[in-house]
């Protein structure tokens, strides 16, 4: 079992935090998991690119190279990546502008929007993303994402971003679009 | 130019959050660069393992094969990854115990008492370390490293961290380990 995800959107997301905590909340379940940023030209435009690789086995290559979920929202990071989709699901927020040439499976999600409205604040869209993220792949119970969640947000915000981590599993619940 | 960085320790010790605070510099550097996490039996071990990849041209493969520079804060970071050192330097705390079998040139600074003592925070050791690697690889200047700190920590903790990172760029400037 390896599953690769890419999460993509722009500069001020949350993504890499999203990707660290979805990697810890792997490690938490007994697997192994390696999170990679990679930053470059396309980080400087504004855009960001985590990954996360989880494993039962050891993980040799750390980098997603036919990611089984894409987490874009923006329509920035759907045109890049979208593209790329083999075999995965693509998930993107539903203000990104979908694509018919790109062939992918894929749901839109109101991720953004739902942190503000459901939770209250814009910037824990991240943590929706991790539910949504957990939700869909089955690679962590809920618990586990919980505690994952809390370990790593600033002291203080644990509820607000453990709020917004149940939105985002409400999200994967209701999107018809759970794991293999 | 391709600048190689492990950094080691253990889990409580912040040492992704410099990881990502050195890439980041790198990038404000006009640079590019990979940071990358890696979890699995030894991180529930409670050590804790980042890497971080600088370069000038596109970073092919994202992990350090074979390091410029090995941070190692505990006694089991540096037995676990001293010995892989070949023509890189290892900067190790210096409550760290030495190994002369470990032949790689190593450099023993007082990066976790310095926290303590001249910042006045155990915590903020990941940023003294931060200096001490940004101080000692030259991959970014001075200005950016703290522009870099100040965009990663949270608010209303600028001032430490950055004095934290001072703290480090002095250790190194003092250490005469400076890079080639």
């Amino acid at each position: 079992m390896r599953v690769e995800f890419r999460l993509s959107g722009s500069g001020g997301q949350g993504l890499l935090l999203a990707g660290i905590t979805l990697a810890e909340a792997a490690i938490y379940a007994g697997k192994n998991a390696v999170q990679t940023q990679s930053y470059g030209p396309e980080a400087r435009g504004g855009s960001s690119k985590a990954e996360v690789v989880i494993s039962d086995e050891e993980i040799d290559y750390p980098k997603a190279t036919d990611p089984d979920f894409l987490l874009a929202l923006t329509n920035d990071a759907y045109k890049t990546y979208g593209p790329m989709m083999a075999k995965g699901l693509i998930i993107t927020d539903t203000s990104v502008t979908l694509d018919p040439a790109i062939k992918a499976r894929t749901v839109a999600l109101p991720i953004l929007s739902s942190a503000a409205e459901k939770v209250g604040k814009k910037v824990v869209a991240n943590m929706v993303a991790l539910g949504v993220l957990g939700g869909l792949s089955g690679v962590a119970p809920k618990e586990i994402l919980k505690k994952a969640v809390v370990a790593r947000v600033p002291k203080g915000t644990d509820e607000l971003n453990v709020k917004a981590l149940e939105v985002g599993l409400e999200l994967a619940a209701q999107s018809g679009a759970a794991s293999k």
